[in-house]
């Protein structure tokens, strides 16, 4: 059976049953609550919803990778952080830097981006995508050692899949780096890079020295990032429909459920919650409103201990 | 026969030879010029090359219209233009406002779309859509007395049918407004509503008098705006890939066109040239630039007038 037929890697309790439903009740034509194939449209969030993102978001990890290589063959810039922290390997500055991440404040978060996107500064947008691509294949997280991109939720990749069966368009709709996850969405989501929605570094325009026109990266933070209310915004400028289905995991996502249960039809908004320290992690940070909002607003909560019989 | 089968509706001349020739390699795995079906993409301007864009662009004629509306129901705004210009008719402001956009000058014209955007501030994005489409609809053109959404170039219609039948993502990338485009891109063309890319306007997400989150239209216009180097970038961040078959109409074009034709693999370029003024119009301004470089630069030139058997 391919993956995708049913929820294989989900345990049968209430969560499932919820989904299940929902499938049904939309796609049966002679159901009051059917949606016409075009109206239906998945948003999932990414980072702590369909891959890891602890103990540092992985594209994290890829900018200071980036920032080691530049520091390394270019003395000058070694006197400016970030990329003097990275190149003198400076622990305390790093341990400042997650932090701030771990807080949850996704605008910090992208200012230390934006700074590091130096590193990228000038690549061809074409380059960027194998540089992420040989990153998310190539490097192996410490705990569970297997490479990045096979870090992926498997029961939540099961459901993309069986959404995508059932005549829905799926979308990623990320804080995190659009271009970095396009890289490999293809290949671990089965979800085609243009449904890939999230924040990024502003393109320019140039003729390169062969007299080739090309797109490269700058190192400006294009506004709105997606996150919170940028969310709904994002959806709207590239979707054009409003979700009727959107998952998500943190405190960012919350303007993403409110836009997708204010559909005029049914809707279902999903939160993962990381409760399962044995097979993953075991945290609320940057989640608490998430959460506390989760049941007067009808939102199903994923817990990743009891749903799932398997997680990576 | 179902249209884009064949291009019935095109002369057999030695641009429609070069367009047949062209999807013949691309698509024929036998071919060393084979491109795989998800490289295959294709991008379309929209006005003066999709539909018709004299005497006056049909976004502008929609945005005096409700601009009439608003300054009909509420006397305050009517102190300033172009609220003032249009509530009491004053064809010599409207004449001004026709010599800037006939320029070409897309800034210039953009800062006037944004003035009179103040007249779908805070609309619903799914209100501006059927808003749109009405207007499409029931809006004749005065010279060929049809609706406006009925003023498609048949044969550049047909040529989007045969590119998707031959497995091409086709998009359109136009320097005017996106969610104009939107709302007729699915009847008119067979172009999914998230393939048309766009100028517009900034959205901003709230939360409705009875409690529902909205997403709705301010006046900001997004930058970059969708043309000349706008159209490469917009093009990288929506569709991630570059186009290998990219048709325009005008010198805002000419930076997709490079774009396209600096793809490592095959590519074709055309320029839809206004030379028939008998079915449509005969006209150069604007497109003095683009017309110049095509022979170097290997651009197809389509003649209305000679490679086409009928326009509307």
């Amino acid at each position: 059976m391919m993956s995708g037929d049913n929820l294989s890697l989900w345990n049968d309790t209430s969560t499932k049953s919820a989904i299940v439903g929902y499938v049904h009740a939309v796609t049966d034509p002679n159901n009051t609550k059917f949606v016409p194939e075009v109206e239906r449209v998945a948003t999932f969030d990414n980072d702590g919803t369909l891959w890891l993102e602890k103990p540092l978001y992985m594209q994290l990890h890829h900018l200071i990778r980036q920032i080691g290589i530049v520091a390394a063959s270019n003395p000058a810039v070694r006197i400016k952080q970030p990329f003097k922290a990275v190149y003198e390997n400076d622990q305390a500055w790093f341990k400042e830097a997650a932090a701030e991440v771990s807080k949850g404040d996704l605008t910090k978060a992208m200012s230390i981006v934006a700074g590091a996107a130096e590193a990228f500064e000038g690549m061809m947008i074409e380059k960027f995508n194998a540089n992420a691509y040989d990153f998310l294949t190539d490097t192996r997280d410490a705990r569970f050692n297997v490479p990045y991109k096979q870090l992926t939720y498997k029961p939540m990749v099961e459901l993309i899949h069986y959404l995508q069966k059932n005549g829905f368009a799926v979308y990623i709709t990320s804080g995190g780096g659009r271009d970095f996850m396009r890289s490999v969405s293809e290949e671990i989501y089965n979800i085609p890079r243009q449904n890939v929605i999230g924040s990024d570094i502003e393109y320019e325009y140039k003729i390169d020295s062969q007299g080739k026109a090309q797109v490269v990266r700058t190192t400006k933070v294009e506004q709105p990032i997606d996150n919170e209310s940028g969310k709904p915004i994002h959806i709207g400028r590239t979707i054009s429909r409003r979700p009727i289905f959107a998952a998500g995991n943190s405190d960012g996502d919350i303007e993403m459920l409110q836009y997708t249960k204010s559909h005029t039809g049914l809707s279902l908004g999903m939160l993962v919650h990381h409760d399962d320290a044995d097979r993953e992690y075991a945290y609320d940070e940057g989640a608490e409103q998430a959460l506390e909002q989760a049941l007067g607003n009808g939102w199903v909560i994923v817990s990743m201990k009891n749903d799932w019989k398997q997680i990576f």
